[in-house]
């Protein structure tokens, strides 16, 4: 294999993707198994050309993409693959650092430290909290409850009906009871009534998955402190929105958490995987994992990240964020979410100037919750429709039992033509 | 931001380090904290040129780089990443999919299956098993103690006492009681006496960390099993050795597994992170994880990844997987086995030869474990200067007490002359 040869070819043929990443369904069309059934059963027993797998990707996977990296893919959280960070995720790969302790990876650990305390800064939360970088939001909530179960020596999770999947999951790991708390009809945890007393962590959401719904941080926190709980708070996609001065309302009581995750390969252009957990008490949450004895710890412990988190090797994740943080500067990545809630606020406009739509819940960031007046039927075929036209891809949820539907946006390709598009072809 | 450009420079970045890594130090050579010193303390306000950042790469972060691409570099397990990995992790992050679900990313979940398969047919391992990719075997292993717990109803661990540290770290995190069992002479697991009445969960190791040592893994599968336990597999390192059919000696018992992980990212060419989870009880590893309700199950279950692990949003791992697997072949793969072998086995014969250096342990894979008769101080002292030397990097561990270096053969570039080398500078 020549690298640069072939690398050339990969870049280039990343570039066309780009490029023409617009021109493809957003959503992909083919059954479940059907790429299976594609792929030999075997592996190859001798070696082949780079190139092959160029021209597999392109006959074989490509038809068998959902395309996240396309302007109109308005479902789940939209996200961006940046170039800074795709080229970085080139170099990280290239460098194969496996961060297992401070020696093994001096500079991964350290820029890691120094990175995301970059983002502490640019989000405006307190100084001294400890930041490392998780794969995902469920890891990073998995460590935060380990943490809290460790601190509090109990076993309940509480959390909003409209929290997150992952806090349900993270607890049935853990053999952690899970209490669900109904919400308001802002879609916000209610807290009268709550009794906490016997709790090891409440989880407040900042931007739901379903409805980008903000619970009362400030409340929950007090309410969790005044009974011993830990506070973790999970935002993370709403969070990266703090960088802008004028969505701080919802940062309201964030500097009580005791844990947070924020995750910039959201909506803050960093490339898959890269989920960034904060706390305020680092002492007691590395307590919760690490298996150097007090008499044995250094002042080298706030450089033992495998001592934050589950996994001991780390990869070196950090050189996306550094890339990311360097080429767009806090301006760029302000002014990105400036247009995102702009678009959104256009669309969300757009469906509440029309008698035949209605907004099913509060605008909140970049997420419009609305459905057509009529029935789940007719919204669940019109989506239907939507999709497999290959042009948009926008999810569902239910809200109170009736089908509502979806539109992210995140995705830094995304114009004001895409989303007018996206109000046409649901129109059709 | 040209994509194109600034991608030809990374590439070609990239290309440099690897051509020139083995004139690089193979340790870092920066004291703690120094690099975060260099680094500014807040986030750039302008966006800059990718360049800007190609820059700093090369005055900050390559002195503070433990170069696991050095072939010199003998520490922990010694790891490859191979140019075909390396590029499809450009292609992963360009494509950036988040296999949440199977419709959110067919490509990124039906190629993990395949892929994953293949891996299993090259080692060997049983028709059926069901396996995906976690980020590293601590992960795994987490995995694989959920569904123990799970399946069993039981919270109690036992490993021997030179399992990997991994092991004791997911039990703490679990809550699960930990028991260690003393090792042979031969540093496998005893059996003897072994209560497995009230286990949940026995972790046999196939090539430990410290020794590369093999646990007996048939006699623990026969007795956890005759006791209602599960038994995971550890072969992170040594499994992908399978490969060869001269090593399938260490295999003996595998086929009895509940869960097996074995690391491509360790002796597999594969580039950090990839780590594979194989269970032969996948229906009641699922139920584990999963929230879907029995009454909601499908015929796509099976392409729930997430369903297997602990993470929802899971990146394109297997492309870096099948690139390697293509462009090596089943072939360069074993060869590549067979060469560490040889060289391991050459560098124990250089010291067995030698009067004044004996092997530690039993040779066993790549790993040669091995000390200057002396005391522990010489020993020390010996491998601190080699290190220092910036020629060579190993690392070291304690048997009985007594301080051995470890001498680990994987990466791809290692060299007969360099493993002459490493016996050079510890003889200097």
């Amino acid at each position: 294999m020549t690298f640069r040869e072939d690398g050339q070819a990969a870049l280039e043929w990343a570039a066309r993707y780009l490029e023409h990443v617009n021109e493809l369904p957003v959503l992909a069309r083919v059954a479940p198994g059907e790429l299976t059934a594609q792929l030999p059963a075997s592996p190859p027993e001798q070696g082949e050309p780079f190139a092959n797998v160029l021209r597999d990707l392109d006959e074989l996977i490509v038809p068998a993409l959902t395309n996240w990296q396309h302007p109109r893919f308005f479902a789940y959280f939209a996200v961006t693959a940046s170039e800074p960070g795709i080229l970085a995720e080139l170099l990280a790969a290239s460098l194969n650092q496996v961060a297992i302790v401070w020696r093994a990876s001096p500079a991964s650990t350290e820029l890691e430290l120094r990175v995301v305390d970059w983002v502490r800064q640019l989000l405006g939360l307190p100084e001294g909290w400890h930041g490392h970088i998780e794969d995902t939001a469920s890891t990073s909530t998995l460590a935060a409850l380990i943490a809290a179960r460790h601190v509090t020596g109990r076993n309940v999770v509480v959390c909003s009906e409209h929290a997150h999947s992952s806090v349900e999951k993270d607890a049935r790991m853990l053999g952690m009871e899970l209490r669900k708390v109904p919400a308001d009809e802002e879609l916000a945890m209610r807290t009268d009534g709550l009794d906490l007393s016997d709790v090891a962590a409440v989880v407040a959401t900042v931007g739901t998955t379903s409805f980008a719904s903000v619970d009362p941080v400030r409340d929950l926190a007090e309410r969790a402190h005044a009974a011993g709980a830990w506070l973790h708070v999970d935002a993370a996609y709403a969070g990266s929105s703090w960088i802008l001065e004028e969505e701080r309302w919802s940062m309201d009581g964030v500097e009580l958490a005791d844990s947070l995750v924020v995750n910039p390969h959201k909506w803050l252009l960093v490339p898959m995987d890269c989920s960034l957990l904060w706390t305020s008490r680092p002492e007691e949450f590395r307590e919760a994992f690490t298996l150097t004895p007090e008499y044995l710890r250094t002042a080298d412990d706030a450089f033992a990240l495998a001592d934050y988190g589950p996994a001991l090797g780390r990869r070196f994740r950090s050189l996306k964020l550094w890339a990311v943080l360097r080429c767009y500067g806090a301006e760029g990545l302000r002014a990105m979410h400036r247009e995102h809630i702009r678009l959104a606020r256009l669309f969300a406009d757009l469906v509440e100037a029309d008698p035949d739509w209605e907004l099913a819940a509060p605008l909140r960031f970049s997420l419009v919750v609305f459905r057509r007046r009529g029935s789940d039927e007719e919204n669940e075929r019109i989506l239907e429709r939507a999709n497999a036209s290959g042009e948009i891809f926008l999810s569902h949820t239910r809200l109170n039992g009736r089908y509502v539907l979806r539109l992210a946006i995140g995705n830094a390709r995304t114009t004001e033509e895409d989303v007018r598009l996206a109000w046409e072809v649901l129109n059709r």
